[in-house]
């Protein structure tokens, strides 16, 4: 058991970046430094820090397994420190682990841990890269007498019953079973690379309390925070005491989660970013849906993804379309957010079709948000097309001739993109891309689509949320009164509106909420009181439309459950089996 | 054990579609009922061949699993019958089962057999999708008195270690264990969805022989046919005897295959194709490398690719663009054999920088294959955005230039395609497409890459494939001598070349398979005598295009080892762990 003074535990609350090792061993030993200059005795990390979480098929390269491990391995700490690494196979047909490397202590360095429970669902696939271990890990005589049990992610969550199926083993139990044996752990801890989605931290609450009650001492969770690819973190580490106390870190930002494991009133939040949350306090009875206002955090969380996948990929500048309607106003806020106001382009491209209130619309946002503008008129080129191709274009070929505008578009930012060095990102949210409400090579152009996974109703209050922090800093709100109002249209032909095609979005988005978050038919989402000719035409559109999910460029991942995100399925979108 | 004359196996080498469970047990009944009048007394599907393979994602709606079992329970057949079915969990927090029912018998239908070994790697993750079993199934008094050992195409492949990690279980070691302990079996089936590469053959008859020599008895495999979505499957279907005798079914078409299990002299393949190929029957000491010509199969490959993936989807017609290179005129050769070449049209979009020879080359392919033409010159389109963007485009910006004429010709082949309800295809091959010399949204655009896993060199051995073809029945070669002898050119930049940019292509493509199909790095690689500092910039440019590839269209999977297919990581490619 522990000393008086000596139970400070230290959760490295980081923003690693796939595949940069070397960077990510860098800041892990500067974590570490910070961890020790404030009190800490022991330190612990995120899951696959060294490697930064999801490192995918880069882990079926064994010489990346190596260095990654290597690289832990021989860090440079002076504290004991759990470390998450990729481990090397435990014989010579076997997988890596998902592991958890123990270092600074007195004892040579060593694997004290590799993951038990593997989750492959959802944008989890670890059952590809990793061999399960049989029992958790225990870290022993930590700064003389510190004894932890040590788990990955996934190895706490089957004890609260929150995984979609049921694992052979229970980590959580095992250690319980232990220490009815009389094995004495002062605290487990768990390396965690646990995705955010809105409300999720309802479900860790209760992950976190079982396990604290189960194991009957604390449980300690670090988690990752920072976007890598689609898939985003929000960091909220947090420490659980068997009362049902737990105290939470702030999402978004990076810094060092300071536990003293006898005492949760004594638990600090050391940021290492310029902007500084707060700890929140959750008394036994508080589930969570209490705090917190969903659009602010979706807004940061949509913020976060493009600001990291630009960062981390060496991207400095933007550029979109702006066409003066709700999407590419909020993408542009999203944008001047992310990478700075002057480093964004909007881009205006008027065609005979397009409104003067759209025109105008746009300039406003761009100089509201101060970012640059330029407006191109795509009439010319457009009206060349069309002649050129009239023969063919005649017969009523709606949909072709609404493409060329989109498509002409796409050329026009694109070659901004490449001519000065900016990312092009595209503007589409999930309810229209969920429809194929969209053209593939037009406004689906760019590398990534910070609104991808959020519905159309949603990119209504993220409006909000950015202009009332544009008011706040006592600047215009870039998203003015008339593209809020105004009815949505794609503006490719005459007089043309969404919902000449696609139900209203407060239907749409209920109708596609109930079928993508929760997994229900026609039949079932009807009885919630939808005309069913409307469900049935806005599944059929959903599943008509895989095509156009296969090539998306990536959008972070915000919702429960996402589309186009790498188990798609064109193909058999054809073959209607609900029939 | 068997009776004389109630021997006789029949395996069903079907091609079901993806998520069409109605059609594959309408096929299925048919398949049974040719099989019965054959003289069959017992019939084998091909793995889950009641939904096809692979069916991802649509596995975790359970009113499919639920919809897919009952229809394979149901089936009407009149011989006793082996289909393979997914299966509804175990238990109410289980995964459902990759399964194999028994029905046509005696007694009352039910599942014989679940799946155990779940491969997850490459383009298999079946540990996301199923649980597995902890023995091999057994069919027992089948047609009064055989009795079969039941496994699922990866069960018997442990054995003769042509697994990329082990397993803990051996179901072909275990039924011959059981066989050992009095349990006597006449033959042990296999439901396969076994994909094809180049030379899987010889991997195959080494998996089929060690299982039956390990068994003491035939081992009959039957394998799934047909292209779904990126995945094809050769068929092949197999019977294997302890002496190593094999009989191999013909590849690319659909068929039954009689096997007397006591008589390797008596297999029969009653085709249900137009096209009847024949058997091959290899003696012990043939491996299989001494048959077939592979740039003749690598053809039929990427044509029942493209075929299927229109049949399937209902699509009737094609368009593409014709360059007058070596990549178009083989992709509309491939094109006008998958759909006819009426339903082809191909289209030359000549910009100031394309030669006379590139003009007269598009319509010779166009002319010689009897597909639709027609030559849209891009000039003026291209002249009046040049212009527009003067300004941002006179700095110089190369690549900024050269993509606007890709995409524009990506806005007509689009443009045919909306208007005219064709597919568009993508031309690029897997040595530009992995370097990333192709353009996103231009010549990328299409909704399947033909091409997308053959290499440079390939395709040059294809054009000769269909040339051949063409010969052999009195028609003018498709690819002319010019289109085969000239240097490769984007012709985007005046005289432009690409091996300005590329090393040559014979280089590039050893580079490539080097690193992609055997997983070396730079080192290794440069030591089969290529420049280090070439070896480099093409692993490079490999890793910088990551991205492109995360947004390509289905390519179908010829090769051993493909990109771009599921697990793929723009981020990470920006930071080279291998410095």
């Amino acid at each position: 058991m522990s000393e008086q003074g000596a139970s400070i535990i230290a959760l490295l609350q980081m923003n690693p970046t796939v595949g940069d090792i070397t960077g990510n061993a860098q800041r892990l030993e500067r974590f570490v430094q910070t961890a020790k200059a404030s009190g800490a005795v022991v330190s612990v990390s995120t899951e696959l820090a060294i490697c930064g979480y999801p490192p995918r098929d880069l882990l079926m390269q064994s010489s990346f397994v190596e260095l990654a491990q290597q690289s832990a391995l021989s860090l440079d700490v002076e504290i004991p420190s759990l470390i998450g690494t990729p481990t090397l196979p435990e014989h010579a047909r076997g997988k890596p682990g998902n592991g958890v490397a123990l270092l600074g202590n007195q004892a040579p360095v060593k694997i004290v841990a590799r993951k038990q429970l593997l989750p492959t669902y959802d944008v989890f696939d670890e059952a590809r890269y990793f061999d399960s271990d049989d029992r958790p890990g225990i870290a022993r005589t930590l700064s003389g007498s510190l004894e932890l049990g040590v788990t990955v992610c996934e190895d706490a969550w089957q004890v609260a019953g929150e995984t979609p199926s049921e694992y052979d083993a229970d980590p959580i139990e095992q250690l319980a079973e232990w220490g009815r044996q009389g094995v004495n752990l002062d605290a487990t801890v768990n390396l965690s690379a646990s995705p955010y989605h809105a409300n999720k931290i309802q479900t860790r609450l209760h992950v976190a309390r079982t396990a604290a009650k189960t194991l009957g001492h604390p449980f300690l969770l670090c988690n990752q925070i920072g976007g890598n690819d689609d898939l985003l973190f929000d960091g909220r580490s947090l420490a659980a005491w068997p009362s049902g106390d737990v105290v939470v870190a702030p999402a978004w930002e990076e810094g060092i989660l300071l536990v003293d494991i006898n005492n949760p009133q004594a638990t600090f939040w050391v940021s290492l970013e310029e902007t500084h949350g707060e700890l929140v306090h959750y008394a036994p009875h508080e589930t969570g849906e209490e705090r917190g206002d969903v659009l602010e955090e979706l807004a940061d969380a949509v913020v976060l993804g493009l600001r990291d996948y630009c960062q981390k990929s060496g991207i400095e500048r933007i550029v979109l379309g702006l066409s003066g309607g709700i999407d590419s106003a909020v993408a542009a806020c999203v944008a001047a957010q992310a990478v700075g106001a002057k480093n964004v382009l909007g881009i205006s491209m008027p065609s005979r079709f397009s409104s003067q209130h759209s025109i105008d619309d746009a300039k406003h946002t761009a100089e509201a948000l101060g970012m640059e503008y330029a407006s191109i008129s795509i009439d010319e080129h457009h009206a060349n097309l069309e002649q050129h191709l009239s023969e063919m274009l005649e017969h009523g070929a709606k949909v072709a001739q609404e493409n060329i505008q989109a498509r002409l578009r796409g050329i026009l930012v694109m070659a901004h993109a490449n001519a000065q060095g900016r990312m092009a990102i595209a503007t589409g949210n999930k309810s229209e891309l969920a429809q194929g409400y969209c053209t593939l090579y037009g406004d689906m152009a760019g590398g990534y689509t910070p609104l991808g996974d959020v519905y159309k109703m949603e990119v209504y209050g993220l409006a909000e949320v950015f202009n009332r922090r544009a008011m706040a800093q006592g600047r215009e709100p870039p998203v003015n009164d008339s593209t809020l109002t105004k009815p949505p249209s794609a503006e490719l032909a005459p007089n043309q509106r969404d919902d000449d095609t696609l139900p209203p979005y407060e239907t749409l988005d209920s109708i596609l909420k109930y079928h993508i978050e929760q997994g229900l038919g026609a039949e079932a989402i009807a009885k919630h009181g939808f005309d069913p000719s409307v469900v049935v035409s806005v599944l059929q559109r959903l599943e008509a439309n895989e095509h156009k999910r296969w090539q998306m460029a990536p959008a972070p991942r915000v919702s429960s459950r996402a589309f186009g995100q790498g188990w798609r399925h064109p193909l058999a979108s054809k073959h209607d089996w609900r029939r």
